[in-house]
């Protein structure tokens, strides 16, 4: 297959490399439910059906099925999983024949190996990375926690905080949903009870189904859901995508924050841009956040997918199967995340801070900006109506110009509460890049908390 | 108001009552902003910022102020939270005014207010009612456990369960649902960190401002999150949602597969149908399933809603304000959820179950239904390939009529297998309402564990 | 009903106003299906069915109905259409009784009548509304055609334009889903072919019953779908609402340019802010761009509900109901786009346009900018590699605060094309302001088709 | 790249095939996108900017690009459409290098290119897809126009039909959409305004830019939108995407119609099972609708992404590149529609129907069934509460067991109004398979109209 011949940009651009490939391409997924045939062999061994020379057998024939061998087969019997047992019965004797895939309906095998492989390229892929930009938004945060900026809300100056503080906005949300993942892979389970779920099949075999499907299930380090009909029950794989779209959502927006930061006017922080890189086909000056862009952008695309998730989780009686195509999809949903947090870390460990930019900025309003801590030392000393007051000075203030601070000194009025401020208060009226409250301390705080909880 | 003047179908036909008045509706959100406000005036006082006297005054205040003033005043003002505090400040002494709302931003009393609201909602209405609900299933589940049904998959017979283990899936996944809504609920954040995160204005009145939040909170049974802006991480009340979309899809399921079950054709289950009651306006006979349509029909309208949710949590900087229509939709789809959780317990407490019909269906095919545990007793007897014989007797079963086991019984090749069944298993061949498995003891199981975990 | 006891904004904020609940609230639901019930004695009159005064009888009863009483009878018999009829036939002769709702099945009204509502919901409300806008948008643009501002892509300064050029865009877009909607409501059918849709009972009455249908749809003013079931074919109404979307999602496009535009720091345009306005409860100099962010917010609401309107297209058989309860949340999606389109038409109706920082901000790197005119005058004179040149250039300008052009003028190489600039060229790019291109052409005539499209 | 190492089920198992490929890979993305470098040459030699000697020499070598070069070269400058325009200078003279790509930039191409790409595949590949299944479909609504089924409602027996009208409601729904997609893909714009929308570099270079423009839509086939700005406006692809999605859903209205037929119990129709079918890998004897269920899955994973395509058409300015990734993935939802149109008509091509079960299942209810007629009878003949008497009648009906006529004949209050019925209604009453309306002319309308209009 010539890989420009792919339709889905997650093959031909995206998705791409060998590490991706072994947890989440089709390769991946028919290698995983080989792999619960085989524990399914050693379990019914382990029970007394069949001896444990054939369970080996059938383990060692699972592990050498290919794809491409149960493609071939299925096109001529028009079942995939029926057409993997086949292939692994192929490949053992006669005796062991009978024992492959025994007393297991297909989606035993399929269900329990996506459970197994989420859980895995969750382990491996999704959490390593999003643990990587974690700990590179911790060192941009700490590196940063002093660096005043002004605070924006509605995109319109707001209060000061650090440029470090803003950042771990990031490490606190980013962390949390690391948190949320982690829990929720650690939930997913898997199931061995048959082609309803009432282990009709396996209670020919064994006394205790139950324990058979345990055994199985320890093999795999899964849990079971407390009940089953021919699948596993949706919703534990739904609260891990939710998870991931939830941590998707983060990306997200730290890349419109960081775009917006990137604008023209504003320029805090520029994404890394190379010497011999190209900007625009038309206009060669131009550095464009395409990085950012390409975050939100992909985020656009998953995230409409969680409709499909709920409504995968109907499934009439005990199964429809109007999952067959859509539930093939779901590792699309970790490939976008991961490429998008691999890209983030990335763009964010080469981010370039513009400190100049950030002072400048900050001091286009700060005359105004002192409007809050004026009001509340006003009112702190007793003035019954200083929100009111202040809010006339900064009409005022936009008008002519002259500082909020300056006029209220001319301001009759407030001139015997001013009096009462101390010295620090003062000091802290007329330098507002002292006004950063716990910005500094805050963003210590959320660093080491984090640090600490996912080390 | 007419009340048939309303646009929304939640306000002239489905979440009326007062109950859910009481915490979802518009006055009920200025009440939870109010005792926020409360809250906030007594850490004041117990930080020593005013008296506790002071504090009494504007809890008092609070108490009486209602929806409607505070529209008034936003008339004017175009602020709806300064338009609260306004209307506190109206209704206390000179000296108390300067400590309404003191060093707060509108997001510290917005936010803390939906978070504690939609707790109490989630406590006092969304869960008390899906823990009847529960109750409802588990108690048809029980009275029905032993009552044989054929399990379907594809809409096609497959392999007979219970019809109690047919609702014990039910009970498992709306039992484990609900768990997941507690843990949700109870992680919901408030925040007191001012404008921008960083606790600038409170910083300028008490050493430890972050004493001063948690104060607030524990008054009022909620968490912190590890970090803020303007603007509580929006994630835990993303969780939430996400639980309560995920318990309304567990209804849709369930909807769906009762109505799929009243079919006429099929027939084992029926709404009740009063006496006085209309099916159609033009076939006078008809009795349909509106309330099992109604659910999945509101499940349609709520479960995209989600990705509101998820484009929410995207807010630039500090925070935007491209929330501000949006979040004040969200108590509808608690709304959603409760009027269809109520509607789903009423209809399946009264549902009919026809046993007759669900003996009569069983009985069309189960001469065919006896195919898997033929294959998989003549596998555990040896035959190398179980699968591909049965298959085949299937098919001509098919175009003959004959039974299953009769056609073995004629094929040379299979009788030598047939001798070696034991008489209990040959019993269950030739009487496949005993092929259930675990189906009474699976439903005894769920039923137990969950009467457990939601007492 | 206290107003405040709503559950919806819609019902206690938004959608207010005697005008929407004419047409989109319960009431007008009711009105509308009498009035079908009304146009169908008409019919049936004019096909001999009954009498003209029967029909006339009819017609004023119909006309007399209220919501109040129908949902009255609605709690006795739990059929809502049959309600309404029982309401018509209580306040007609005996004689009359036989025709009120004669043949018809209950959504042969309903969605009759919905098609007639929502056409002239579209037709009172939403286009006259959409016009007054675009008309708005047309002012606005023709005023600021020459308006010299700096093009930005990727939120950085690409190429000049003028700010009247810039919202030509949405006259242009917005002209076009105008169009899209005028012609999406016009496209709207009824029905009146019974139960199932084959015109089983009309065919007892009459010889023609596709000539009652028509007789019908003519005096409604609604086309027949080519084929109805119970229901009108689902495709009429879902492009209507497409277009509403889509109307919907230029307007928050809007909404997010001119929020941007807001930032402090760009500050080329401002939302119009009373001298009573408050902007933050804390901040009190804030002034935010709170209705571009209202309407974002509420696109972000009913957006997704496109996806329920798909749904809802899956109508199993001759038609299930699971879309009872959904379709009644339709009006809301109109009344949310109304109210935006009022709110965006007078905040862009009072929008102020700060000409000295539009100007401000094209200064601030329009040495830079010229790098896209030099290139293309460069290559125009045959430099074979002009691109590539000019993007060194601009690497070394913003290194060193150079001009490109001076950069240029100072490399041997350029020399020789840079001479063979005409006057005019030469003028250009060193007055990047008259670099606008089509910028006051296309304005003009941008402004002209619409206007004419819509007079 | 092995085929099995694909993330996507597009690529490793559903949208595979050569004549897919030719449109909607990446091979295609770029092939098209040098097809617009094409034709910009020949228009800048007719428009004299080049001359033609050279237009052909960068014709030419354009045609020779491929992607596997595209992303050679874009891996070093970071940018894909320069790396596509300097792809072709490396193939042509140094006289011809300043012509290519001239004066435009990148989205001039790529807006340009997705549009004729989408044109042709929407031409080539969906629009004579669905006009087979659309003649599929007529073929088997015709020969099924007298097959009489029990119209169902509610998944309730309701009044009669015939099977060809059931499938008629698909022939006029699918028509109404390909209609509506012809219609949308006429509409699809390109545009070459470039980098900004205004035209400023081709004003350098021509007197008349909107000439140059037309000139290269015309070769291309291509309308121009009103206004463009880096971008075209989104509305005319968002069209053509809502057209696909809105017969995406026919589709799986038609599926789940199909699948429910399907049902055990049912059985009026089957998919087609081949002899070496397997249907379960654990109970042999499963036909199962699989086909069906996988239109209905498709649908699911691809309905959702309209959200994409609302959200990616909000674009900040002249454009942001927040839908640089999503837009990407467009041609999948072509892809799936594509494969989906394919499945059904080779399904529904080879679908077995079940006359006699059709006939078995109308006759269950029959005697129930007729309580319409007789309603609409009573009430002609001036019964003035028929619809009520018939209600009870039904009632009775469903606990004796004998049929409404009978009861209708024993009510002494009823047979004055029965004695008025003539011979042809009473034989129809007690015939109710009689009692099928127009269905039998509607059909033959309905697949005319379309044949026709389709032609």
């Amino acid at each position: 297959m010539d890989r420009f011949d792919a339709i889905s940009p997650l093959d031909y651009r995206y998705g791409t490399g060998k590490e991706i490939a072994e947890y989440l391409s089709e390769n991946a997924r028919v290698k995983y439910q080989a792999r619960v045939e085989a524990a399914l062999a050693k379990a019914l061994a382990k029970n007394g059906i069949c001896s444990r020379k054939i369970a080996k057998q059938i383990a060692d024939a699972a592990a050498k099925v290919k794809a491409e061998d149960v493609y071939a087969e299925e096109r001529k019997i028009k079942h995939d999983v029926r057409a993997l047992a086949n292939m692994i019965r192929k490949r053992v004797s006669k005796e062991a024949k009978p024992f492959v895939h025994f007393s297991s309906t297909s989606y035993d095998i399929v269900d329990t190996a996506s459970a197994i492989r989420y859980k895995e390229a969750t382990e491996k892929l999704v959490l390593p990375k999003l643990k990587e930009l974690e700990k590179t938004l911790i060192k941009i945060a700490l590196r940063n926690k002093k660096v005043v900026q002004i605070g924006r809300t509605h995109g319109q100056h707001a209060s000061p905080i650090t440029f470090g503080f803003a950042l771990s906005e990031y490490v606190s949300r980013l962390g949390n949903r690391i948190k949320s993942i982690e829990w929720a892979k650690d939930n997913l389970c898997g199931k061995f009870s048959g082609a309803v779920g009432s282990y009709n099949a396996s209670s020919l075999l064994v006394k205790n189904p139950q324990k058979l499907e345990r055994d199985i299930m320890e093999d795999l380090g899964l849990k079971i859901s407390t009940h089953s009909t021919q699948i596993v029950e949706p919703e534990s794989l739904q609260d891990l995508i939710h998870t991931l779209i939830g941590a998707f959502s983060v990306l997200a927006n730290l890349a419109d924050d960081m775009r917006n930061l990137q604008r023209s006017e504003i320029a805090e922080v520029g994404e890394y841009f190379g010497s011999k890189q190209v900007g625009s086909s038309t206009m060669p000056q131009k550095r464009n956040p395409i990085n950012f862009e390409n975050v939100k952008s992909l985020w656009k695309e998953f995230m409409p997918r969680m409709s499909t998730i709920y409504m995968d989780a109907i499934s009439e009686h005990q199964r429809d199967l109007t999952n067959s195509a859509s539930v093939r999809f779901i590792p699309e949903i970790f490939v976008g995340l991961i490429t998008s947090v691999e890209r983030m870390d990335k763009v964010m460990g080469k981010m370039v801070v513009d400190r100049e930019n950030i002072e400048r900025n900050f001091d286009l309003f700060k005359e105004i900006v002192v409007a809050e801590p004026l009001y509340i030392l006003l009112a702190k000393y007793g003035h019954s109506d200083a929100h009111e007051s202040v809010r006339k000075l900064a009409l005022q203030s936009y008008k002519t110009g002259e500082g909020v601070y300056d006029l209220a000194q001319e301001d009759k009025k407030l001139i015997k509460f001013l009096k009462m401020f101390t010295k620090k208060e003062k000091e802290l009226i007329q330098n507002p890049e002292k006004y950063i409250g716990l910005s500094v301390r805050k963003t210590e705080q959320v660093c080491k908390y984090w640090k600490k909880e996912l080390k």
